[in-house]
C-alpha cells in the first residue's frame, strides 16, 4: 500500500516543491493526495488538479483539520518564516512532517518542533538530500569502518552561482529568510554533509559573513572555521554568489590513512586518495560497495542517478520509518539535525557580531 | 488524467523493466495498471501486488484480450526473440507499444511491426533512451542549427564492461539474442545516437565482429565503419567486454566549424570545441540552452538528472504523442528507428561474413 | 651569450636545486659555472664535476670573493635560516640573487635584503614559480583587462600531501624553517599567486594554525582569511598534510562578471566560468591567448609544458632583466614580493597567538 | 662530459627542431655544436649564432665531411623526403642519427637505413617521444608484468585538430610527405605507442583513408583495424582534422584482468580500471611506481613534467646508449621501429587501394 502524503507550499514554479513530488512518485511508494499549493485558492486548486491531487485546501489550518488521520506525512515547502507554525500544527495532529531547511529561523522554535514531534510520537524529517546519495552513504560507511583512520581535517563548501547577480526572491528578504542567507540556504547543507560523513559534531565556530553582490540586504557569502568534536579543524565555505559555479557542493575529508572527496557535480563517483598519491575512483553500482550504498541502486553501474533519485532515497528511507521499521545507522536527517542546523546559523551570526571570533557551539 | 500502461516482462530482478516503471512513475503521467511479469503466474501475481499493479495475467495473449480498449500503451521488455509476437498482438489490438531494442531479431519481422503499427493507427516506440537526455537534445539542435557546419566525421562508441567476464544470460545465447550481441545490445544505441545527433543516415557499413571473452558463443565486440549519407566517414565501436569501463557510451561529432562531445558517464554536460582549441562546457539547466533541452529540466542547473530522468523524458514525449499532439522535430525513436537498428545488426553480420568488407545499407 | 650563473646549496638529492638547474639549462641561456653544493667539500666537488660546473668552493664566502665580477646571478637554495647572510653577501658584491622563499625567517632581515639589492643596483628575485605558468599569466592579464569585472572573492589553496606522514627534514625543525611551516613552505606560494592573479594586496589576515600530524613540532596546516585591498574577502588554505593530495595548488578568482580557476595538477588549462553556468576551457598554445602567455610557449597546443618550463620561464624573464631590459607588467617576483611573503608568515603567527583574530597587514 | 650533437633542419619557426634542442639542453648532457639550419646560409648562420652553435654549414654534405669524428650524434629534422640521403650520409660516417618519423617515404629506403646503421656499428633512433613519458613506461611495465592479463583489445587514437582548416605546409604536399599524411604524421605515433605498451606486433591491417578538409590533396584522416600478434583486434584512428581537439593522442589497452588508459592531454597520470568498475589513477612521482618510470622523474609527485621532459628522456636514454651502456628492456625506438612505421604507412595505402580490405603486415 502506498503511503498517503500531503504538501504545503510548492505551487507552480517552485522548484523545491516539484522536487519533493518527483521524489515521492519515482518509486511509487507515496500517493500525493492533499495539499495547499499557494495563497490563491483558485490557482492552488487548478495546480492540484494538474498534479492529480484530489484534496486541496485554502490554507494549512483547514488541511490539518480535514486530514488528521488520513495523511501519513506532509511536506512543508514554504518560506522559512512559516515553517514553525505549519509544521507544529501537523505534528500536533500526529502527522509526520518533512520540513525544508532551515527548520525555522531561530533555535527556540526549532527545539520546540523537535519536542512536539517527540511528544506526539511522530516523525519530523529534514531533507538534507545530499546525505541520501549512494556514494555519500558509502563514504560515511568508510569513515565509520575506520578506512580513513583518525579524521584530521575537513574542507566543505557549497559555493553556488545561482544568485551571483541580483535576484528577487524571499531568500533575499531578511524578514523572511533571515540575514545569514548563505549559511541558512546552502551552508546548512554543507555542514550537515560534514556531520553525516564524519559522524563528528562541531564544538565551536568562527564565521565571516559578507555580501558579494552589491546592495544585497543579506549576507550571501560565509567562510567558517569549525573545531570538531575530536579536536580536528575544519572549514566550511557557503555562498550563492560564486559567479559561474553550478551547484558547488563539495567535501573533502582527510584522515591519517586516506582521504576522500565527493562533489555534487559528479555524484556517482567517490574519490579515495592514498598517502602515496594514488587515487581510487569508486562508482555507484560497483558490486563491491557497502550495502548502505548498494541498497539505493535502481539501475546499475554506469547509469547515473541524480538529485531526484537521492531525494527519492530520502523518501524511501522515510517510508521505512513511517511503516515502523527501526532507523538504520545511516538513515535520514531528522528534527535534531534541523535544530543543529539552526544553531549553526545562529552561531555564525554571533561570531560575525564578534568580528569573526570563536563562538562555542551549544552542546546538545 | 494519467495514461494507463501495461507491461510484459520485467519481473523481479530484471533491470530494464524496473527502469521502465520508474520512468513511468517519475512524472506521475502514467498508472501501471496491468501486466505479465514472467512465466510463473504466482510469482508474477505477487510481484504485481508489490508494485501496486491491479490486473495481472498468465500470458500476454490473455492480457491483450482483456486489456483491449483499456490500455493506452504497453511496454514489452522481454528477451529479443519474443518481441515480435507480443508487440504485434498489442498493436493489432490498437494498443501503443514501447518495445525494447533490438526491435526483433530480423528485419522482416521488424518491418512487419512497423507496418502493423501504421495499419492500426497506433504508436510503436523504441527506447533508445540516450536520445532523450537534455544535452543530447541540445547537441542535436546545435547540429541542425548549423553550429558545427558540415559534419565531417563521427566517432561513437558504446564500450561497456558489464560482461567483461563470463555471465549467464539470454543475451549470451545466440538462439535468444542473436549472435551479434555487441551490435544488438549496445551497438544499436550508439548507432541511433549517431543518427539522432547528426540527422544523417548510413549508406554502407563495414564490421569486424569478434569475441573477447574466451569461449563465449556470441560476438561481444564489434568495430564498425560507416559512410554517412553526406559522404562523411564514421566509426562505431560496440562491446560489453571493455574490462573496467562503466557504461562507455560516448560520441564525438566533428564539423567544419566546431565539434562536440557527449558521454554518458557525465550526461549533464556537453563539450563544444572550437577550431582554436578552446572548449566550452555547457551544462544542463543553463538558461541559455535551446528549448529542446530546457523543456526537459525538472530541477535546474547543478542538479544532476540521470538515466531514469532521460527514460522519463522518453515517456513524457510519448505521453504527448499518445494524447494526440504532433511529434516535435526532436522527439522519440519509433518503429522505423527500431527497424533501422535491426538492419544495422544484419548489415554487420553480412560484412563479417565478407571478411569485414563493405555492405550497402538498405535504403528506406 | 649565455649568462653566467652560480648556485649555493642544491647538493645531491636536493630537489629544489635540481629544478633551478634544469630551468637554467632548458633554454640554453645560462651556463652554471660556479657553486657550493653542500658542506662537505669533496662531495661538493664531485657533484660539481658531475654537473659540468667548473668552479667549486668550500663555502659561500670564498665563492663571493672569487666570483665577484664573474657571475651574473647566483641561486641561493639553502635552508631558510641561511638565506639572509648568503644572499646579502652576493648582493653586496653586486651579484644578482635568486633566493628561495621564504626570503628569510623574519621581515626585518627580508627588508634589509631588499634594501641591499637596491643600494647595490642589482636584482633580488624570488622564485614563486607558479606565476610563470603561461595560463597564470593569461589569467592575470584577463583580470587586468577587466574580463572578470570587480573581484568579489578569492579562494586559494596549496594543500599538498607531501608530508602527510612523519618526515625528517629541516622544514620540520622550528629552528631552521620557523614554526609556521605550512605558511612558509606552501602558503606563501598560494598567497603570492593570489596577489599575482588579482593585482590586489591583503590589508588584514586571520589565521588558524594547527598540527595535523601528531607530535610534529611545527604547524603543518593553516586556514587563513584575508581582506583584500579592494575590500573583498578571500581565503587561503595551506598544508602539507592533506593525505593523498598530489601538489594541491589551486586558485579560484570570482568577479562580478566571470570567474576563473587554475590548478597545478593541470597547468595547461584555465577554466573561465560565465554567470549562466557555462565554462570555457582555455588551453596553453591556443593562438587566441594574450601575448603574456603566448610568448612563453615552446612547443604548442596540446604539448604540455610543466613545472620545469614554468621555472625556465622565470629564468627567461630574469635573463631579460639581467640584460637590462625593462620589466614587463607581468614579470617575475622580486625581493619585495619575498618581503611581503615573510610579513604574511609573521601576520599568521600574530593572529594565531591572538586566537585567530584579525591582524592588520603591514602597509608597504 | 657532455655529448656533442649536431642538427640538420630545424631553422627559425620549425617547432620540431626547437623541441629537439630543448630536449638536448634540459639535462645538460649534450652540447649542440654544429648544424645546418635551413637552405639560406646567412639565415642559418645567424640562427646558429643565436643558439650558441659554433659550427654552421652550408649543407649537410659539408657538415658530414667536417664533423666526422667530432659529433656523437646528429638530429635530422628536415621534411620526410630528405631523411634518407641525410641520415644515410651521417650513418656512413659513423655518426649516430636521430631521424624524425616517418623514417623515410618508403620501406626499401627505411630498411636500407637500418642496414647502414648496423653495418657502421652506430645508432639510428626514431623519436616516437610519447613512449618516453614516465607513465607510458610504467604502463608498458604493467603489461609486461602481466597485470592486465591477456590483452584482448586496444583502442588507440591520435586525433589532433592542428590542421582542421587549410594550412600550407610541406606535410600537405604529397610529393614531400606522401599522400597518407594522417598515418605518416600522427598515425605512426599512435601505432608505435600501441606496440610499445603492449609488446605486440600487427599481423594485418585494414585502413580507410579519407580527406576531411575539402580540396586537401592528401588523406588527413585514417581509421585502421589491426589484428595483433596474439590474435586480438585493435583499432587506430589518426587525423589532424579533428576540429577543436588539442593533441588527441590517447590509448586504451584492455586485458582480461584490467584495462589501462593514458592520454597526452594529461600525461602525468595513468588510469587503471578493474573489472568491478573501479578506477585507480596513478600519478607520476608516486614512490610506488616501477623503476622504469621512477628513474625518469626530475621533480616529484605533483610537479607536472611535459612533452619536453619526455623528449629529454629520449635523449637521456640515447646518451646511455651512446656511452656504450646496454639498452634497457624499455628503452627508445630505433630504426627498426621507424621501418615498421613506414611499413604501416604502406600497408594502409595498400588497404585503401583495396577498398579498405585486409592487408597482411610484412613479417620482420
Amino acid at each position: 500500500m502506498r503511503l498517503v502524503a500531503g504538501m504545503v507550499g510548492g505551487g507552480p514554479g517552485a522548484m523545491i516543491g516539484s522536487a519533493h513530488r518527483h521524489a515521492m512518485w519515482l518509486d511509487n511508494q507515496y500517493v500525493l493526495a492533499a495539499g495547499v499549493f499557494g495563497r490563491d485558492p483558485e490557482a492552488s486548486a487548478n495546480f492540484a488538479e494538474s498534479l492529480g491531487v484530489e484534496r486541496v485546501y485554502g490554507d494549512y489550518r483547514e488541511m490539518v483539520e480535514q486530514e488528521a488521520g488520513r495523511l501519513d506525512v506532509v511536506a512543508v515547502v514554504t518560506p522559512n518564516d512559516t515553517h514553525f507554525e505549519i509544521a507544529k500544527a501537523f505534528l500536533e495532529a500526529g502527522i509526520a512532517v518533512v520540513c525544508e531547511k532551515p527548520l525555522t529561523n531561530d533555535s527556540d522554535t526549532a527545539a520546540e518542533l523537535v519536542a512536539v514531534a517527540t511528544a506526539n510520537h511522530t516523525i519530523l524529517a529534514v531533507p538534507h538530500i545530499y546525505s541520501a546519495y549512494p556514494m555519500v552513504r558509502h563514504a560515511a560507511r568508510m569513515v565509520r569502518n575506520g578506512d580513513l583512520g583518525r579524521i584530521r581535517f575537513v574542507a566543505a563548501e557549497h559555493a553556488s552561482g545561482w544568485a551571483s547577480a541580483d535576484v528577487e526572491q524571499w531568500r533575499m528578504d531578511p524578514a523572511r529568510g533571515g540575514v545569514a542567507t548563505a549559511v541558512a540556504d546552502v551552508g546548512t547543507h554543507a555542514f550537515h554533509l560534514l556531520r553525516y560523513l564524519t559522524g563528528l559534531e562541531a564544538t565551536r565556530v568562527s564565521a565571516e559573513l559578507s555580501t558579494l553582490v552589491p546592495n544585497r540586504p543579506v549576507f550571501d557569502n560565509a567562510t567558517m572555521r569549525l573545531t570538531l568534536s575530536n579536536g580536528a579543524p575544519a572549514t566550511v565555505w557557503a555562498t550563492m554568489a560564486a559567479t559561474g559555479q553550478e551547484h558547488g557542493l563539495r567535501i573533502r575529508v582527510f584522515g591519517d590513512d586516506a582521504s576522500l572527496e565527493w562533489h555534487h557535480e559528479d555524484p556517482q563517483h567517490l574519490t579515495v586518495r592514498d598517502p602515496d598519491g594514488g587515487a581510487t575512483i569508486l562508482a555507484h553500482g560497483m558490486n563491491t560497495l557497502s550495502d548502505d550504498s548498494a541498497r539505493l541502486t535502481r539501475v546499475g553501474l554506469g547509469h547515473p542517478e541524480g538529485f531526484l533519485e537521492a531525494f527519492a532515497n530520502f523518501y524511501l528511507d522515510l517510508a521505512d520509518l513511517l511503516r515502523g521499521q527501526p532507523a538504520r545507522e545511516l538513515s535520514i536527517p531528522t528534527g535534531v539535525d534541523g535544530l543543529i542546523g539552526v544553531r549553526f546559523v545562529e552561531a555564525t551570526l554571533a561570531s560575525q557580531v564578534n568580528d569573526a571570533g570563536w563562538v562555542d557551539f551549544p552542546a546538545e
